[in-house]
């Protein structure tokens, strides 16, 4: 997709403006920066700016959600690949962060990750008009970030790690897991703008449909994927409740292709405003990385 | 102190009414359920409440703000008790989170509270009535517990350990790690109601002195104290940047008495009205556990 980079770089500099400066102790700001820069494809704060775009919504409700999504995903990161969890010694190509700066720091810096997301839409509230819409907002965030959400995810993968595989916990975990951050990035982002209910309840039947898919792709990939296209080992799902070991590889790409259909299918309401979703759509039912 | 474990009690029922409930995966759930109820002296939520009660504030403004200071509290004690910290199998007389959970949980617990004073936090701001000056007082806690405050003091406490102690490195962690969310409870509770600037500032002047005769009086604890009665292990601070190894026995027993008398002082200004902190800071300085 040609312009993912492009939205990503732009993104980037939406990001520093929301970032602490660097004071002492020296190493927990580095550990945090290093992460946050680590060749994210910045998927989720994307989305958020592109759904308040696709709403008209204002950009000073919208990049604060946008910095804040991508530094609760990347702390989540960091802690899923600690040695207790995950224990990932790569991530896209680069070091983890407790390879990188120690294991209590690397625990230190997905804490520090995960209040600065709270910081920065705290701080965003004061510059923004709308600003009941916003909190409803960021409290949608919050809600898919936390144990109800993201963290019940986690824990399922975690604790489920080695049992048989299984339908149901595997639906848990990837809606949980990966999903709820995605359908939150779209939800908040519509929220900073006018969008009438029909228009609302597509789009986010859009997001449940790209969220599921997007971690579906991921489990495929961890089993044909190109350790060297991917940067990071292939295989290490193995042992985990992931989509290919409770529906199989042909199931797993069937449920790719229904639910690009559909979320295809779940734009048509707002025609040619719509084709970046479509588009992106595209591209991740594709992506080999 | 009499009515502190009332306190206590008083605010448990409040912190009851911010949790989630119970669902798949229980365990974490009984994780969080289990370090929020392991017999925490709730120093922060009542600080933060009769804060709010001195500045005749508003409930619905300083309880949720109270929940939520005391699970970010509890956070804070699950991550650092982890193996790759302080490796504490004991607090308050009971198992560690990670000795009773697994580590992998212990980590999502600490992330799960984190978030969930957030959640707390958002959800709080649609019942209050001054809504710019709550989320003044969230923002104060949220920086309070950041990166630039909690997490700054952990980080130096964590890669200091076994270095030569240094005051003005023990003075640096005790005002991030312990004094800046003791400072933040004050501050907020404040914000609730209605006090003039002087009362402001003499009100924050007694927040910070609490907040480093606290860890003061934690220090001495840990070279003096009674495992029995502490209920954790003591001469664990040996490797750390202590108070007592910093500036010795003596110097700290003195600045625990100057303290104390500067935050007694900075109370005359509110009367009888501020005996609840004055008792406070007596208690506090005085306590062996």
């Amino acid at each position: 997709m040609n312009n993912l980079d492009q939205l990503a770089c732009e993104f980037d500099v939406i990001l520093k403006k929301y970032l602490p400066s660097k004071k002492s102790p020296e190493i927990i700001y580095e550990s945090v920066f290093y992460s946050l820069f680590a060749g994210g494809k910045r998927i989720r704060p994307i989305l958020l700016l592109q759904s308040c775009s696709l709403a008209c919504g204002d950009l000073n409700f919208a990049q604060p959600l946008a910095a804040a999504i991508e530094m609760i995903h990347t702390y989540s990161l960091i802690h899923d690949d600690l040695p207790c969890m995950d224990n990932d010694d790569y991530r896209r190509g680069k070091l983890t962060n407790h390879k990188m700066f120690s294991y209590p720091v690397a625990v230190l810096a997905g804490d520090a990750l995960l209040n600065m997301a709270y910081e920065t839409i705290m701080n965003g509230y004061f510059g923004v008009k709308d600003k009941d819409s916003y909190m409803k907002a960021a409290f949608i965030i919050a809600k898919a970030a936390g144990i109800d959400g993201m963290i019940a995810g986690q824990t399922a993968d975690i604790t489920l790690e080695g049992a048989e595989p299984d339908k149901k916990a595997v639906d848990f975990i990837h809606k949980h897991k990966t999903s709820a951050l995605i359908e939150a990035s779209i939800h908040a982002g519509m929220l900073s703008g006018k969008l009438d209910d029909e228009q609302q309840l597509h789009l986010l039947e859009y997001a449940s449909c790209i969220g599921m898919m997007f971690q579906i792709v991921d489990d495929i990939l961890d089993v044909v994927g190109d350790e060297g296209v991917m940067g990071k080992d292939t295989g290490k799902d193995d042992n985990k409740m992931s989509y290919p070991r409770a529906y199989g590889l042909d199931e797993s790409y069937a449920k790719v292709e229904y639910l690009k259909n559909k979320s295809i299918e779940s734009l048509k309401i707002f025609g040619s405003k719509a084709d970046f979703f479509k588009n992106l759509t595209l591209f991740l039912s594709e992506r080999n990385k």
